[in-house]
């Protein structure tokens, strides 16, 4: 049974850890903190799980209660996990990082999208990228785990083939993404009301996301060379999803796609490469650790549009942080993970 | 392992109850019927079931196929169950029945309320119907179960403790009923397109729901006498959720009514009294087999206020119908139902 | 051509004034007030008004700039009317107050209700309960008027034609009201998110809210006598309505209540009695300055169901505004406010 | 007083014709048929409308009656107007069309599109597409228009001031286009349900949609050459509203895209080109007949993203169609539309 610690659980991805985590045979949560809730039963702030965690509160983080753990998870904004992420791993305790902490791998481009330093550059080196549809071998050796993403998840699974197989233009790739309104969190934000998102669909920060880095950092491992990348984030007035529309330019049209997407996700537990011609709806993910592609050559020109989609709180965030977790102990990478979406 | 059978799987009720077998440790769906869709993968129509039933399709309904399960689930419109339950039963094969058809057990008011005669007067001794906070035991032995409508078990185990306890007037009880869209079912109609109902909340059928009759004998039944209760459904923006809201006079103010609640359902798997003062939102049961419950008395007045949620597809239907296959299979209740509800 | 103020621009009544304003052909807003948003064009922050009031910004609040309109309208949170108001009214200005700070009669019964002393009630004397149905002629002559809460005008205006007549018991009348919600107005507010509103229903507040005083008191003044009240508002998925359901009991079941109802509001521009047998749906007054009422009495027992529908951002506030300043200043009543809703 | 007839005014596209021309000062709806309600008020089929078209009811479609009218619009499916526009013409009736049926130049395109012959061949020579930014002086003087689609309005109007300057590369065009329900129409689909759209978001008809060749043949238009167009329309779960984000990549980065956009734009009255870095949001055009366009170029790229958005039943259908009209008789352009977008 592995003993799991959570910092920071009142936000979205911690709730959503819990609900999995309650249904996950080999893992029990022994402490999660938060300060500003502190004493409060987690079933009182979140009432799905009256009835799961009838003695778990919520606690001040203190590293002796978090060190006992056989594994932490930040579930915090950014900035948090690099002041306490060192003291962890020297109490031989794991760490996987649901915050964009340790997933860029250069601190100076961390630091400039962040807008402060980076807090623990000396980590950098041993921190592992979360995707295990890329990094399985690494994760199952590591210590410090840095969970993608939303976007970065659903785009780099879309990707991906096409830039393995050197088929795609990589100076011009085009990434239009739609997310829920949960990606923003549960911070109390005018732009999150309900009165100004629902019944309306905006682009925004077009000129340069916090994602955009990372995208293109795992981008450019994919194809081996720099890569061009346009990515326009979208909110969409859902509360869970993440749809990533992408768009390239094969160098080759003779390439059969589907069998291209097809084998590279053959041994994937949840990747779901859908028959030629699907159109994947975010709902068939909801609640689920699945990402969903199809791929389509319109009007058989040189152009690919590929549709990947996930939920952005699941396979974007806790569902992925939980699948790391499985590889990292030897565990069934499934466990706690394999039920179907929820639909309608 | 319990032999499932489905008739009729295409709409709501029917994939949910896929959803929440595919996690039963007990139970194997081994036939599942549609004449419109007879040849179809489960999964072609439902792609959240992707990965999930891969040898399972569509067949057109055969007594022989069905008679040999264990038991047959109707997730039909109303008629159905009628026509075919008696068979299945000579097969012995246990029957449970999602639809209207065995709920009341008058055949005249059946008739009168569903504008047909009574398709199987002969089993409305045997049926007994599956709420089972008040008939766990008839249900242990039953061979033919009506499972309750959404509205009714909202409703019902709202009003029970107190009419079980006798201390509301029983001659004026009101239920302001408030369903997501997905109660309407699966069906093409111009009324439940979502430029129709999205951004919007609208009464229907005040002067009278199919539901009422049911209610009313349910209540009855509670109450020891006949009953006076007017109910009004209301459309509400979302797919899933009931919330009744609950009106009645007490006719002792000096009740504890917490306790009253808490000690009814102290032993109920699925019925959660929360704690005095709370607000139970529909979300916090959304996909999980539970009734939230909160009893009010506004201003020390002689007015209860019960709020009563669930989600209309599980535990008022499908959750509920496999909540009560454990029950006849003799399994422990909880099966396949102990998933916490998905919040946000 | 009626010089207008506003005070509090950057709320939801606020930017609904300036929507119906624009289109006023008698009316022109001269100046808008934010402290926190001073400079900024109001074009900026409500992009739906761009190229409508193109040379028009927010100002700091200056009773000499707001003394010089002929009429300031307050939407403003409560106590900041409280403080201006009878500086304006000695300029010579009309105040048209949004906010709750001149809606309650009694002094103390405000102070109990918002947790502070009122502010001026040397004003009370003469500030009128703006709702034109009842006091139309009040209005015309009054300085300072109280524009009604959401919920009271859909509540009384439902309830009404009942009380005016005695036909009901006042002793036990219920008002289960639904409010989009856009009723919490544009406050960073966790349960205002998206993610915590969507697809989701519940109570609140059904100790006590604030409007049941207001409503209390306009019910006791149409009964002629005290009135016993339970009222449950809910939070409902959508921005904007409200569906007031009223429950109350007749003491003589022989009254023609259609022919009630449609005699009481023959004369209103405003109400609308829709056929017997109707069900209004809130989106049938999206954006429009109506409340449509419909009248039932279910299984013909005594019991009256009266469904209300407003759209609380019109005729629950800015609508109903700009209707009292039509009447004030002996305009036809209609100004502005004749267009239809939007539906779908 | 321009005297109006209206063929199948019982969708979306014809309940917001009346809800425009309800508030159109100098035209009359004198006729409006549907074969299916015929006899019924349209006040009973749409309560928006209560109290605005008190004599109007739906009737049977015939030719002496609409040929009385000055103008007929036609809100119907495609071929419809194909079979009666002649007669009108020659009944000197001017025919403003919101279906297809005369969008596309060439017969044999819209025979492959529509799946079924062109039913009135003979007329495409003076059939004039009735977008006003492009062909306001042929829409003067023209006798039959065909009111643009909406995907085509929206993406048309975001991509011609870089194709009319030559310097987008025209054979790689990308619309990523998002729509809301409505635009599906009132036709009572599974796909257009509540329960099956709401909370997801998915891409359709990627492989190719009957926008398409109409946005294709008016992109040629302003390119002076043929172009190269991917389309991927995406089902967004909001009522109204379309986004397109476009991609193009320029030949010239000196060019000053801003001042391009706004000088393309300056005299139009429904197109508002938005400050550098502005982010359009579908609500800021709700119900208002204006399409709000944002250009960017992210990261100083050669890539230009321009956001677009529109009210698909408006300025992308309704609201045109009466644009269309006030040209065609000589009335200002804006009159019946100049009141603001409904935001919340």
């Amino acid at each position: 049974m592995v003993k799991v610690g959570i910092v920071g659980g009142t936000g979205y991805t911690g709730v959503e850890l819990l609900r999995l985590l309650a249904q996950h045979p080999q893992a029990e949560v022994v402490v999660i903190t938060s300060r500003s809730e502190a004493g409060l039963a987690v079933a009182d702030m979140y009432p799905n799980l009256r009835g799961h965690y009838d003695g778990l509160a919520f606690s001040v983080p203190d590293i002796k209660t978090l060190g006992a753990c056989d594994v932490v998870f930040f579930a915090t904004p950014h900035g948090v996990a690099h002041a306490l992420a060192g003291e962890l791993l020297a109490a031989g305790t794991k760490v996987i990082d649901l915050s964009a902490d340790f997933r860029l791998q250069d601190a100076d481009e961390w630091a400039k999208w962040y807008g402060q330093p980076h807090g623990a550059p000396e980590l950098l080196d041993e921190a592992v990228y979360g995707l295990p549809e890329v990094n399985r071998e690494q994760i199952r050796k590591a210590r410090l785990i840095a969970v993608p993403g939303c976007y970065p998840t659903a785009t780099q699974l879309g990707f991906l083939p096409l830039l393995e197989a050197g088929i795609a233009d990589a100076s011009h790739l085009i990434a239009d993404c739609k997310s829920g309104v949960s990606g923003a969190g549960r911070g109390a934000a005018v732009g999150s009301l309900y009165s100004e998102t629902s019944e309306s669909m905006k682009a925004y920060a077009v000129k340069g996301h916090r994602h955009l880095p990372e995208i293109r950092q795992g981008l450019r491992r994919a194809a081996g060379k720099d890569v061009g990348l346009t990515f326009v984030p979208h909110l969409t007035p859902m509360i869970r999803g993440i749809h990533s529309t992408l768009y390239a330019t094969v160098v080759d049209r003779s390439v059969d796609l589907q069998a291209l997407f097809e084998k590279r996700y053959a041994n994937e537990p949840f990747v779901d490469v859908m028959p030629a011609g699907s159109h994947p709806e975010t709902r068939s993910v909801r609640g689920a650790n699945v990402c969903r592609i199809a791929v389509h050559r319109p009007q058989d020109g040189d152009l690919v549009v590929v549709l990947s989609v996930i939920d952005n709180l699941v396979k974007g965030a806790s569902g992925q942080a939980v699948q790391n977790m499985n590889i990292l102990f030897g565990l069934d990478e499934r466990l706690g993970l394999s039920h179907a979406g929820m639909l309608p």
